[in-house]
């Protein structure tokens, strides 16, 4: 291993967010990562965690609710923590960030990977993640953010014709008020190409990062749905007061973080969050201080939602599956 | 009034951080500022407010839970609130910020004005603030925060003479641990001659601001008076545990905000947060995100602490009494 080799330890590499991430990882000519997936020791045998081990991951046993001293051990020789943990587990990086503080983990990445939102009150899912960063910043823990808006994959809207069926997975189940607030859109194949170059980016330690591609209304998005495909939408716009009911009826129970009904709030939320109050824009980004990926590296390239949506209806693309076990469960619940 | 004049309504005109902002911004040439003080109905014929309206200072009368249209009306004109409310009453922030939200204001300050702390879990005074910080970035309402180290006027301690009694207050009974901790410190008077650059600096509107004057640790503090008064002093150092067992015991009757016992946990806390933790020191802003007056104004000049001393030995000190009542109540209390 050259000594410019970058040691990247990742907690949910087998899931929708981590597998991208670690494909990035691999691919990157320089600089040159090593990486090791953080593996509970009940997912060793798991095929697609000895998929990646084939890839040339390391396969490291970490127990979040083990000892610290073991923790700490699978963390040696590592230069960044990258935690894309499930939602509900959001928790569990406490002992995570104890031992990488102890270590001496140069850049440690907390499980953010969504839209942008205010750091409190305005989606649960969020809130939980502002106390896990609260935390890092208590230990002087060094780290970055990266949001990464909505993605492509679970935008588009089905078809009357049935022939994208295969790869949409809508999780707005319509358009929120009158589908004219606009938020960001990102190819979540493009997430591991930010991510490899965000974390060894001296400006953005300690930051917070924006990761996206396009910004775009409901309407505009259909618009080109349509336009591409020749087909005519049905445009279903519900009511906002209907959304905040729906959300009122969920708090009300005050569901855990384990629950599905957890999961089902933190969809109508994303929702009210990117398409009504307009949270999930560049704009509201800089002004919570995060950096964005289009004025850090104007000259990545990235995947356009057009292009994205031509690639659907060639019948050339694959619906992401795997999020639905492991990740980002409030885009992985249609919300009826 | 000329166009190029700045309109700042203050709350909290007549409290020790709030008449120090109200000095530099009257005294102030460019720009030149206008200066509302926000003033509950019942303290208008205080001889303080009338002092100041005497000088210029506009009075409005503003209830902070009267109705939001005569709050909106309050702030009819006003380009720049800030709020050096007491820590105890912080809550009451929440209808002047939703006001400034609606009219318009181009900067709100929330009352922070104390020392370098993380967002959560060291200081609990620090932690409310937090969430009225959060409460402003839900509302996207344009904010500075500024804190400004511990005060020259609450850190000299008595001398065995008595000769400095007249002028210091020391709220850190003794030395924690081995005083080894350096932590950054700000003249009061000078506080006001920041705050006037920093509200109408572009660079800072929706940042967190540190401006300080020196950084020592409590061993060289001690040994600088000791050197300009030519008495030695006891050196009383209180072992780390000692402070961690006064916060807990306090924490544990979980003292409500207005109550003297909070006033005293803050008072521990802030101790343990600056010289045990080490959190209010330059470095440590940095990494929370703070531009730092020593970057922003290379230029500014600042009254030192061993002149700050000087003064104070040659008997023209003031002692800082307003405070006691108005504000930063957890220096303000001897921890005892």
């Amino acid at each position: 291993m050259s000594s410019n080799t970058v040691h990247v330890a990742i907690l949910g590499a087998t899931g929708q967010t981590g597998g991208v991430i670690v494909n990035a990882l691999l691919e990157s000519k320089s600089p040159k990562f090593r990486v090791t997936a953080l593996t509970r020791p009940s997912s060793l045998q798991k095929p697609a965690v000895i998929e990646m081990a084939n890839r040339g991951v390391g396969i490291v046993t970490a127990d979040l609710n083990g000892p610290t001293k073991d923790l700490e051990e699978a963390l040696s020789g590592v230069d960044i923590v990258i935690s894309t943990i499930y939602g509900g587990n959001l928790m569990d990086e406490i002992p995570l960030m104890d031992a990488s503080k102890s270590v001496g983990i140069k850049r440690y990445l907390p499980c953010f990977f969504a839209t942008v939102a205010p750091p409190k009150g305005a989606l649960r899912l969020r809130d939980m993640k502002e106390d896990i960063l609260n935390y890092a910043k208590k230990l002087n823990l060094p780290y970055t953010v990266i949001d990464v808006g909505w993605w492509y994959q679970v935008t588009l809207p089905r078809l009357p014709s049935g022939r994208i069926d295969y790869a949409v997975m809508e999780t707005m189940d319509g358009i929120a008020g009158e589908g004219d607030v606009p938020f960001a859109m990102t190819d979540v194949r493009d997430v591991g190409k930010y991510v490899a170059r965000v974390i060894v980016d001296p400006r953005t330690l300690n930051r917070m990062v924006f990761a996206y591609n396009e910004v775009m209304t409901h309407n505009q998005l259909y618009d080109l749905l349509e336009g591409l495909s020749g087909e005519n939408l049905e445009r279903k716009y519900v009511p906002v007061e209907a959304i905040r009911s729906s959300i009122s009826k969920i708090e009300a129970t005050q569901p855990s973080a384990d629950s599905p009904d957890f999961v089902m709030l933190a969809q109508y939320q994303y929702w009210y969050s990117c398409c009504v109050r307009g949270d999930n824009t560049p704009e509201y980004a800089k002004y919570l201080g995060y950096l964005t990926t289009k004025e850090l590296y104007p000259d990545a390239k990235w995947i356009s939602l057009e292009s994205y949506a031509q690639e659907v209806l060639d019948g050339n693309a694959k619906r992401v599956y795997e999020h639905l076990q492991h990740l980002a469960p409030a885009r992985a619940v249609e919300t009826k």
